[in-house]
Order: structure tokens, then sequence, then C-alpha cells
């Protein structure tokens, strides 16, 4: 008889089974599903902290120290209680992609100065209003954008956003591929760098960074990848007098299944002491998915366990239009028990409460007899969760706790 | 030089070009997005009426006039406007999937008894507010759902959602496949109807009615495969003496591409007299697709045109996080020019507003010149878009227009 592996491979200090009940923060989730109801999302202010701190170490460890900067890519999660911490605790600025981002980044106390924004297709609008925050970082994605900035912005320092023709990306996931084989709408080609910097310097604009994004969720099998990404990246930067910053994206992943492993900042930060060590430059990173993904527990209400077939399904009381990673980009939330006893385990298939074929948070978990229990929750529901959530079927509700 | 079609495949009389320029519902498209700004989804009533129209009068072809009716699935689009103006056609009830659903059909204008409610994973809570809404009919797609309606409407009628095991799809997409040869969490199968039965008697439930769904978007090629289905249903129907109801559930397709036939009502009509028309049942169908989808606009502003390698992009001023099909269930809209002239057409790609590689519209679409273009129009754009919106990016804000 299988039992519930009371080390299972997602535990860690501030997340883990403490006399046989979740606990995550420091505080036992059973209680807090009790407390909040669901679905809510909570998120552990001293993980988030203790991610930026990790890359910061990382930055450091790579001969950076005070020359590198972390962005926050609040497209990951905008929740304002987490932004206000973010700001609390210095350790990053904000990477915006939007006018209404930026507009949120400010009420949640960041200055334009701390903010760098990167985004495509930008309407006149946008550029009108984004012209409104002096200090502000932009990075122009396409010769359009280099030349509607510098309509509005003549004589100013500017990022080109560059795309190096080669990519990272899990090779099973097509949807998060931003560069590589096929051409996609970010950035500017080698092909077409050179007229970007005439067209920069028709506006008076000094290119001062280099922006690249390179992939998503990337792990240890991913870096050689990264480095070579960055070499690639460099033939912009050499090509560019002016340029004295240099932002290699976010992308750097967590891990979703038992075989993956964390990622090695020791490599990490080697791949970035290559590049940079040598170069009078100042390097930004934006992560968002690995600050808050896995700092975040998505706790749901169980509504029923009932075999049908050869499928013994749970279903919970939330579907995947509040967390759309699992349906629509196939990175799957492990389900997780908030207690654990000695019932055997069976194979399970986590299902929500939306009528459509895609609404399966998890299939085939090793789960304990549910009985007793009214809750799961489902961890690495930090990021791209409620920043992409939709009411879809009026099923939109949920709430969001930060835990300090 | 290719020029555009002037009678390109999408035209029908409401949406086509009238003096080179895009009219829809009567109107001017141009003038709309001038007058309501973008990104706005514009809605006509006169098809959405004229669709409701059309099944109706299939199902009376099909000899089911006076035992027929027709429920719209509101998930596809909750715009108020809409849903108030299908309550004045007095054409259709409404199917709701979740209790929001339930109290926005009543806000506007439905009762109770005009609502068929199939829903999956119910809490108690949602047990619990359904129960209040008396007239409303009830499917239960579990055991769970019998055992847990009849303890709070015992003696009263109910309706089963069964899963025949077998199901249509569109072959290439996985993402749609409600029953078929994986299980699903949808539904009754075969095996455990007679407990379903036995169990919905324990309560004192009469099961009025068999519920099933079979698949999204069915066109021509799939109607074989619908007379299948429902002759596969109709056996449970045979073992369950009180049923007088069958609801054969949505899924009537809209052409997305060029080579797509519209639907042939008379085959739909023919299979559907061959199970029915002998039979003293009453015949429920609802469609939100089909209804929605061909009646909807998007239009989006363009924010540049440029070339990068192989690829021609056409930005605008919207992502997929206001109408995921295209990107998340491959289901492209095409888009059209709002006025047409003798310029020569390229292959485009038509790109959204967000930082995500899936963030396509239209890949390859055939447009013209698009210098003096401030818009463009995307069509089919009516079902499953608004709905399922997010604030992805904070990219959220949208109108929408009922068009009467």
């Amino acid at each position: 008889m299988t039992k519930f592996d009371p080390n299972a491979w997602w535990q860690r200090d501030d997340l883990c089974y403490r006399d046989n009940q979740l606990s995550f923060a420091g505080r036992d989730v059973q209680q807090l599903a009790h407390q909040f109801g669901t679905p809510s999302f909570v998120y552990s202010a001293s993980r988030l902290e203790a991610n930026l701190k990790r890359i910061r170490q990382a930055l450091d460890a790579a001969g950076l120290a005070g020359r590198s900067s972390i962005f926050y890519a609040m497209k990951a999660n905008r929740f304002a209680p987490l932004l206000q911490f973010f700001k609390q605790t210095g350790l990053c600025g904000i990477d915006a992609c939007s006018p209404n981002e930026v507009r949120h980044a400010l009420s949640c106390g960041f200055s334009p100065s701390e903010i760098s924004f990167t985004a495509t297709s930008l309407s006149k609008k946008d550029f009108s209003e984004l012209s409104q925050y002096k200090g502000m970082f932009m990075d122009c994605d396409s010769l359009h954008a280099i030349r509607s900035w510098g309509e509005l912005n003549r004589n100013s320092e500017i990022g080109i956003r560059i795309n190096p023709g080669v990519g990272i990306g899990r090779a099973c996931n097509d949807k998060l591929h931003y560069s590589g084989c096929t051409t996609t709408k970010f950035g500017i080609y080698r092909e077409q760098f050179e007229q970007a910097l005439e067209l920069a310097a028709e506006y008076g604009l000094t290119v001062r960074k280099i922006h690249f994004h390179t992939g998503c969720g990337y792990l240890n099998a991913e870096l050689d990848q990264l480095d070579h990404v960055i070499g690639e990246c460099m033939k912009f930067v050499d090509a560019a007098a002016d340029v004295r910053r240099v932002n290699i994206g976010g992308g750097l992943g967590v891990a979703h299944l038992a075989d993956d492993q964390a990622l090695d900042f020791d490599r990490w930060s080697a791949v970035l002491n290559k590049h940079f060590a040598q170069r009078d430059l100042h390097i930004e990173v934006e992560p968002g998915d690995y600050i808050c993904k896995d700092a975040g527990l998505l706790l749901l209400g169980k509504t029923f366990v009932e075999q049908k077939r050869d499928t013994l399904f749970v279903g919970v009381d939330a579907g995947f239009n509040i967390a759309p990673e699992p349906a629509y980009y196939g990175l799957p939330f492990q389900p997780v028990p908030l207690f654990i006893d000695d019932l055997p385990l069976s194979m399970m298939t986590v299902v929500g409460n939306i009528n459509e074929a895609l609404d399966v948070w998890y299939e085939n978990a090793l789960l304990p007899e549910l009985d007793k229990h009214d809750y799961l929750a489902l961890i690495n529901a930090g990021a791209y969760s409620s920043s992409m959530a939709s009411n879809h079927c009026m099923r939109g509700e949920f709430s969001e706790f930060l835990l300090l």
C-alpha cells in the first residue's frame, strides 16, 4: 500500500508538512483555507523576498555587485500588496509593459525612474501617455517604436529590444517561444539593427541599453542555450557605441515536476560572469515567474470525488479561468493535501468547475483518500494566475492574501 | 498584382463592402470605429435574431414545432444588452452554468423557469444558492450532483447529463473534446446510469430530461457523428422511463476559414427528424457560439506595419487576452480591412500588444497596403471573446455595443 511521501519533492523549509499538517510561510494551511475561504491565492512575503535575494546574490557572485539591477516583471502578478512589499524591500524596480501597469506601479510606491518599460505594438495614445513619465526608461522594440518615441522625446536615452534570432525554450512548449526559428513580432533583428541606430540618431536618441528576451522557464538544461543567446546578443552591444546597459530579460524557471532540478545559480552566475565581468556594462534582469511562482499557493475547496470509468476525479471549486497555466500552457500545478495520514494513495485527476473540456488542473496525481479533506492546495500558483484570470462562466471570484 | 477580392468568402448581406466600405448591420464600420474607439466589440442584433430564427426553423422543419426549445448558452457572451435582446425576441431561454450566470440572466429579464442549468463540480454553496431559484431546471452531471441536489430538493424533477463515451470534435482540436476516447469529468457514463437512476429514486427525484454535450463547432463533415452520438444517447433515454425531454447540447459550428462550408440545416434537421419525429419527447438545443460568433466584430486600431525578416507584421491595439480563441484554441478570426481600394495585397501577420509569443491574431492574411487604414476588423469575434477576457498586462479595456 502506497502512502503519501512526507518528503515529497516540492517541500522546502517554508512549505512542508509539520506534524502532518501542511505549513506555508509559517502558517497552517488548513487554517488559512478556513479563514480565507476558497478559492484563494496566498503568497509568502518571505519566499518572495528570498527569491529576490537569491537572484541578487547570484548577480553579485557573477561580479556584478553595484552594477546590476532586478526589475520585477509585474505582469506575472500585480496584486497591490505584493508590489508594495517589493518596493519596501528595495531589491527591485519594475518591468512594465502597458501604460496601466506603469500607473499601477506608481500607485504602489514606485517612481518612474524605477520602471523599465518594454512592450510591443504600442499605440499613439500609449506613446503619448508614457511620455509623461519622466525618468522611466523606454525600450523600443521596432523601428516604428523608435520613430514614435523619438518624435515625442527627442534627444533622450532609449533602449532597443533586439531579437537575436535564437532563443531558449523548453522543447515541448511552442507557446512560450519568444525568439528562435520562427520570426516573431518581438524586437529588432540583426539585419535592421543598423537602420535602427540610424533612425535613433535622426531623433537625437542615444541608445543606452540593449534589451532581449530569450525564453520562458529555463532550467539547467537550457543554460548552455542562455550562454549562446547572450553571446549572440553581445554582437548587437558591440555594434552600438553608446550602450552602457544590457537587459537579459527574465525567463528563469521554477521546477514544475518531480524530475525538474531547481535552477543552479552557480552555473547561471558563471554564464553572466563569462560575458559581463570584463565589460563596463550595467546588467539588468527582469524575472517575474521566478520571483512569484513558487511563493504562491492556490487554495481550493473540494466539491466531489467520483470514479468515472478508468478515472477517479476530484472536483474543486474553481477552474482554469482563474489560473490558466495548466490548461493553456501545459504547465501543471501539483495538487497537495493539506494534511497527511496513513490512508492509501490513488491516482486522481483534479478538475475545475468550468464547462470546458480543458478545465483539468492535474492528471494522475497520487493523492490519499480525500474523504476527510475539505481542501486541496495547488503549488506554484503565484505567477501568471490571478493576473491572467477571467470571469469566464462568471466563475471569476477569488481572494488574494499576502502573508507577511 | 493581386487585389482584394470584393466577394471575399465571409461576406453576406449584413457584412459586406458597399461602395468599397465595410458595412455591418447596416452601418459603416469605419464610422463605428471612429465613434466607439478601439478595441471595441460590435454585435448585430439582427444577425443574432437571424441565427436564432434559423435554428428555430430547422427545429420546426425536423417536425419538432411546438415541442422544442432553444436555450442560449450565455457563457458564450453575457453582455447584458445582448441578453436583454434575446429575452425580447422570445426565441430562447438561457443555458447557465454557474450561480452568478443565473443571477445575471435574471437581472436581464429571464425568469427561473426559462433557465436550464448544467454545470460540473458544483460546491455545497452553489447547490444551496441554486435551490432558491424555483422553476429553474437542474441537470445533474454526476452521482454527487444527484445526491447533493436531491438532499435539497426531494421529490422534484431533474435532468441527468450523460456521457455517451463518443463525441464530435474537429479532429485537429484536442482542447474542445467533451466526450470521446478519453474519460472526461462530464456526465454520467452508461456503466453508472442505472446507479444514477436508483440514486435519483432514493431522493424521490423524477428524471425528466437526458442532457448530453457532444462537441464544439461541428459542421457538415461531423453530422454523421452527430447522428451516431444521438443514437448512443437514445439508449439512455430508452432506459429511463420518466424521461420526456432530451437536450442535445450545443456545438453547432460557424465557418472560420475560406474552405469551411456553413452548417447545412437541412441535413441537421434530418438528423433530428430521424431520431425524434416519432418519439413523444420535447427536444432542447443550447447553442452559444453559433448564435453569437458571426454576429460580432472586434474593431482594432492599427498601431504599426513593419517587416521583420520574412514576415510583414501588422500591430493592433489589443491582444489575445480580450478574445482568447485564436491564441489558445487555434480558431482564427479573419482580419478584414474597413475599406478596399486597388492597392496590391501582401501576406501579413496580425499581432497584438501583449508581451507573449502566442499573442498572434492571424498569420498570413492577404491584406492590402494599410497606409491609409487606421483600423482592422476581426470577424467571428462575437462569442467566447469578451466573456473570457482577462486584464493580463492590464490590457483588459474594451467596449461593447449592441447594434439594434
